[in-house]
């Protein structure tokens, strides 16, 4: 599946909702694709997965119907255009607190004369077919993270930046930033004023907000507030939290553990 | 860890329950070893796992105070050698129809004069210690499966091989051989009779009797019942399930999926 | 694209045509897919891949319309399962000698009652669908190599095979076999009729016959007889044939290699 | 093979021809390299080799002949010396705009006093020889790629920085930098005129140039204008090219594909 | 073993030895570890462990009883994080300049409000304990090197860095940089005194020096002048050694080699 | 290098020496290599090496000079060929008792009609020659170990099997058979005698005789007495070994382990 794919839920007005590939398995990821989930998104920066597990990750998830996303280590533009190479139908941009930043980070994702991505389009030109590639390449998603106090007080000027596709929240991050402990669906009013605040940006810009959730529950919530790319569950963190449950249901014979998340793997 | 965990489980008449490793990922086996789970099996005959990938599984599952055991593809006496070099902790021999096979699968865990074990316990030997080595050795479990009507047949003579340690039920095959539709936690009485058969002769000949199954919950009900090694859930089913459910949470806003299983990845 | 891709061609009496994986690269396989190719088969044989590697390939070129199929060492079932259970819609088995070998071939991929193949379909399972695994798993291939002067001599007892669903013909082997030197394309008379004698076989028990050739031009050629499951090119062949192709033009600026094969990679 | 090979050659007037890798596979580098081709560049940043890869890569090159030599994914220090430390007789430096960018990339290959590389030379000083590492490390070749407007505009900058080995033109990248469709073997005569510039200007400062090439008889043309170090090929490429052409001779029974080059893989 | 080990170490007044791994194997650090040493540091810069392989390291080192410690390629904020998501319970950072240098990797290994580190503690979380984490996290160790005249020069003030726990000199680096022939264990009069003009001025600022030395012999005598990190081998150095040791003694009969350092590998 | 090298040596009167390869690295392995040995056996029956890592280990040992040879991990015609097929020059093949099963080693070995080899030499192939293959494949050595009693007994019957090019001791296996302790340099009278019976019988039948040795020192010995294929010493007991001697020089300042040997790793 192609980014545009996603792009056509959103302009329908429906979100996307994915999974977070947090371990470096190809066959976990097919996994999640089959639940019929939009995106996978392979996690490169906090994940187990690097370049090379990346690209057979994205072979797996689009071959069972799901668009591969990678959120890559940091925002350097030969780490985008591997991703970007690899097949990724688009990138997760971490750490991103200025336009200057974000013109870099959506540069990364385009040829010139629209950006500064160097050609040699290995797989994705695979994936994509020989004729139609440069312009699917123009379609990938660039999508950049806030998730600090600089961020926050830049969030116009980001959400601003010509082709950029959306503004994803790492809720973690801006907890800590914001002198929270880190942690997902976070309900401290600070920390849902500064969510808020993004979502809005996005909103007036028209580009898509995204955020990391820790359930399907919160984020059927979140995707009710606006939120069009909205990751529901990481694999690692479920596998945790089912081996938790199984395990108390056959010792103790039953599952207090089932609503508690489990932790930050 | 180390086999004598789960011996001396046994030897207090508790229940040593466990995980099944379907994925090659020896950071997800990690994950299940820290829910204070007994054991971990990589499974090498369905599951994704080469050798490679079990060394590195065995390394984390044992970190993390759970005891590595591995299932082999086939009962050939130079692959169990090769997993116990790696420092599995006992093996689990699938297909195992005849008190010969059962012969075969013990002898190629004990050195001689017990057994057939060629000697070089390059990983084993570091886990272990070196002055313990040959004692340790002598140590590991070696567990077999009946899961074929020839294999029910000569229930008596498998279990009651000199040094075997335990039979492990495969539902899934003996419901197949039986003519009934391949599954775990099987109701059908001629499937519970059978079952019922291998654990009598088990506790007859003062063996453990493990069995695969789909739930902490059923796995609840077999150690009530008796078996002593009871696996009580897969990786890549319990990512499925997950993966199923969260998602049916956040499009549909209900769980339904829950208690279902979710198939035979 | 599964096995009734190749099936359905068979019925409609056109050839299958295919290229050999000998190369452990998925993305090589990948490369080859998009070409249009009807199979892919990973050899494990003489090929790079091992088990781990063929999953990742099976995954890549069911991507990209192609039906992957893969060669085993050897005619053992462990090894059947765990490339079925990866994933791959057939099996070319090689060193097929006798009857008794073919029946076990074919043993290894069905399932009781059909069959012995243990039941564990991991990816298999993901890849068709929850519901309709056992029957899919019904419809993977089995293919044995007659490739020897006692596999000729038994021609008739292995294509009637209950099951089986085609010969393969390996040339070289069975060129050494004749006491010729091992080559692809042969055309020494006894060669010539040893080849027909498997083909006339197929064709008297209703199975495919298939070959291994060293190119598009004699695949044609071998279709136009009527095998139907025709290899045309490996990946290592074709790689060092281009590669000694391109040098010579630019060194010598003719490509007076282009028609001669380049030997045994 | 050593850097010196190549510099040998230059030094007599004689272009330097090699493959281009961008498969992760050491065998197919290995297959490339039996060809008799002078060097075979492991591409890091478009291709798929990781560093993993590279130095497995550069160990079979170098075995059959040929001298392994690397693109880098980026101008970063860290990443050259790493592939140096590897056995790489030489970086190929990508989108070098200025003489600073020139330096850093040349100062990243070679020790102090004459540059800032450093020291642990781990497989490099096993293939060089322990006596004369440090004077085999100095002679390690360091091309930088000129390849938009920017470095167009500072080719003489460029082209005289001191330490300096080579200029690579990449057609492809620059096609885009001049407003025209990305490809090799341009005729547009603004881009020829572009790639005259730099070859003119490698002269002009006694240094060699290079250039990415679709096939041996553009390579030859390329050679004999003056340029050096001349890949004529790309392992994906012709492995595509070659695949498509023998389907095409199987299933239509001409070769018309035979000299459309095929992508951009 | 966390990083606590070796705090405890230091705040006793003992030294903590070390070996180097720059094979990129999680056995041979695990054989390393079981000798009873304190840390092991993969390394990341010249070694030829990537992050996955430092993963797996991390597992191996920390299962036997030692400190997994990593030096990173380069001073960028997201390697450090990936060495400390994947476990590893410090980092050694090449080439620091400036006390600008020195803060920014401290700010890498630690969470706001103490610094940047992005939160996502994949297995760190796994390893430490969930609860503890953010505790845990904080205690990793920092630890740069100063390897050049630059850095020396501005020793003070890198030393007194607020949570930067110590400074790791590496000797060949620095040698190349006083114009001196790259080596450990120098002995000329300037390498001398700028090996003590860093340790003195971590006794200064009450931080811990550390050095890579040749042998045990070597690394005991820097531990009695005050060193607190001392590497006392590499792996592969002691690996190159042995071989060429027991090769002397099986065709010459005597080990001359013994005592003499095999080079830079 | 290829088989003939040893060949020449044996010719020749003189004892080739070499190294066990049980780590899977091919770093190590390649320095191993460069200290000057006749061989490095990559083994696959007690070392970490899968069929892969054999690949590239082959490769790195040959591009340094040195014989490659790897042992198997059973007496099974698919893992011989795939090994000679990567380009191992050698095989030893384990645990044969029996004259029909030293038949069967060898005919794993040779094509038809000298055996029942399988033709697809792809590496090796490449690495000799096209033309020269099926020659240079005759070349390979055929080894078995001999390490039990049942093979003592018929040490002239397996001695004697034609095209053996060797008999390969297992000391520690043979210790166990003769009720010892597990070890190699033995010096019990009765496994004194079991060894001189094998170096004995590979005398009488014109063959080489092959020894595991714990050290240079005693390799010395054993060459001096006879045997051709001298092993004396394993990666991993180098490296232990010297670990634990750098460990004991550093914390208490003399190297009293030095002598001692450190176990089966």
């Amino acid at each position: 599946m192609y980014a545009t794919k996603l792009r056509d839920k959103w302009r329908e007005g429906h979100p996307a909702f994915g999974f977070w590939a947090a371990l470096s398995s190809p066959f976990a990821a097919e996994l999640m694709s089959i639940a019929g989930i939009d995106y996978v998104c392979v996690d490169q920066q906090h994940g187990l997965a690097d370049q090379h597990d990346a690209l057979a990750m994205f072979t797996a998830v689009q071959a069972r119907g799901a668009v591969p996303i990678t959120r890559v280590p940091a925002n350097q533009p030969w780490m985008i255009g591997k991703a970007l190479d690899a097949g990724a139908q688009g990138v997760v941009v971490p750490l991103i607190n200025t336009r200057e930043e974000a013109e870099a980070a959506v540069a990364a994702c385009r040829y010139p004369p629209h950006g500064t991505r160097s050609f040699g389009p290995v797989r994705a030109a695979v994936v994509g077919g020989m004729k139609d590639n440069v312009k699917l390449a123009e379609s990938v998603l660039c999508i950049v993270m806030v998730e600090t106090r600089e961020g926050l007080a830049n969030i116009d000027a980001i959400a601003s930046t010509p082709g950029l596709d959306g503004i994803y929240v790492g809720p973690a991050d801006l907890a800590l930033g914001l002198g929270l402990p880190p942690d997902l669906d976070k309900t401290e009013p600070e920390h849902v004023t500064a969510v808020q605040s993004i979502l809005d940006a996005c909103k007036r810009h028209g580009i898509v907000a995204g955020i990391q959730c820790h359930s399907g529950k919160s984020g059927r919530a979140y995707a009710a507030r606006g939120f069009g790319f909205v990751t529901i569950a990481k694999d690692t963190a479920m596998l945790q939290k089912a081996a938790r449950n199984e395990l108390q249901l056959a010792t103790v014979g039953d599952d207090a553990a089932r609503d508690e998340h489990v932790g930050y793997t």
